[in-house]
């Protein structure tokens, strides 16, 4: 097992993501993880909300706007007059490489309290622990220009806002469980 | 290791879940994948649409109307003035368990051309592959007895219906691959 090289030559790599730095909000787990000898991070999104449009194929789906931190009053704001755009939150992901399959339902068992859906995404060559929150939202937002909620926009932005720091919460209170 | 006969034990029991029936619409799957020694499953659910309130804790959740069928015009209607309804929408959902790991990764593989979240759940004394599709609705429908929604609802009905049935015939492609 050659997991320590492994380990310091992947951390040692630049952030490839889309946002191309780790979210604040999470950097203190990823330290706490990065910490421990038998496991490393290999990707993480302390949650997000967006608008998109497209099929929701990787490849025929445009972002319109996206936001890690709380949302304001014009985040739901859209010039898209020709399609329907979709409101989605997503919840803390994070993919974690662990030393062996031991290390991973350890880890896995402490996840859990927390973050239910959590699972072993591949138990091969590598073994990743995927740890998922479980808030979500996906609503349609708008159809050609017309705006498709009738409710109080404050309202709503509220509960994402309110989503978005219980997830932030929970991020911090597993770190200190492990 | 006694996997055929927690096998035979397992598929003896009675259906334990909230609807009390396997789904039609994964029977064949099911059926499939309970006829390979490798694998037997322990839960289904081909995709389902409901309304529901509450906190979205478990113990503190209440389901007003749900539907593993396509839906109809007065699926949208409720009587709750007190409370915001959420509509959710979640895809196919099913775990698998496995004789041992590779038989867990051959299964993740084909599984995930048209489940990509699909991963292994446990892997310590039973070897459990969730199979989940990506199909995902949450919006708040009604505030206090008022629709949050203003555009057409024969349009938001068409467009869960096409969600559901595109599910049922990934479960139908998923089980002509295996």
């Amino acid at each position: 097992m050659n997991f320590p090289n492994n380990k310091k030559t992947f951390l040692a790599k630049s952030d490839k993501s889309k946002k191309g730095s780790i979210d604040e909000k999470v950097v203190s787990l990823l330290e706490t993880i990065n910490n421990l000898p038998d496991y490393y991070s290999t990707s993480s999104c302390s949650g997000r909300v967006y608008l998109w449009k497209g099929t929701g194929k990787k490849s025929e789906t445009q972002w319109l706007k996206v936001s890690h931190d709380l949302i304001g009053n014009d985040f739901f704001d859209s010039d898209e007059k020709n399609a329907v755009v979709w409101l989605r939150l997503e919840g803390m992901i994070m993919h974690i490489a662990c030393k062996d399959l031991g290390a991973a339902n350890a880890l896995l068992e402490k996840a859990r309290k927390f973050y239910k859906k959590s699972c072993i995404l591949t138990a091969s060559s590598k073994i990743i622990v995927e740890i998922r929150g479980s808030e979500f939202m996906e609503m349609p937002l708008y159809k050609e220009g017309k705006l498709l909620f009738s409710g109080d926009l404050l309202w709503l932005k509220e509960v994402i806002n309110q989503k978005l720091e219980k997830m932030w919460k929970d991020a911090e209170k597993f770190r200190k469980s492990i």
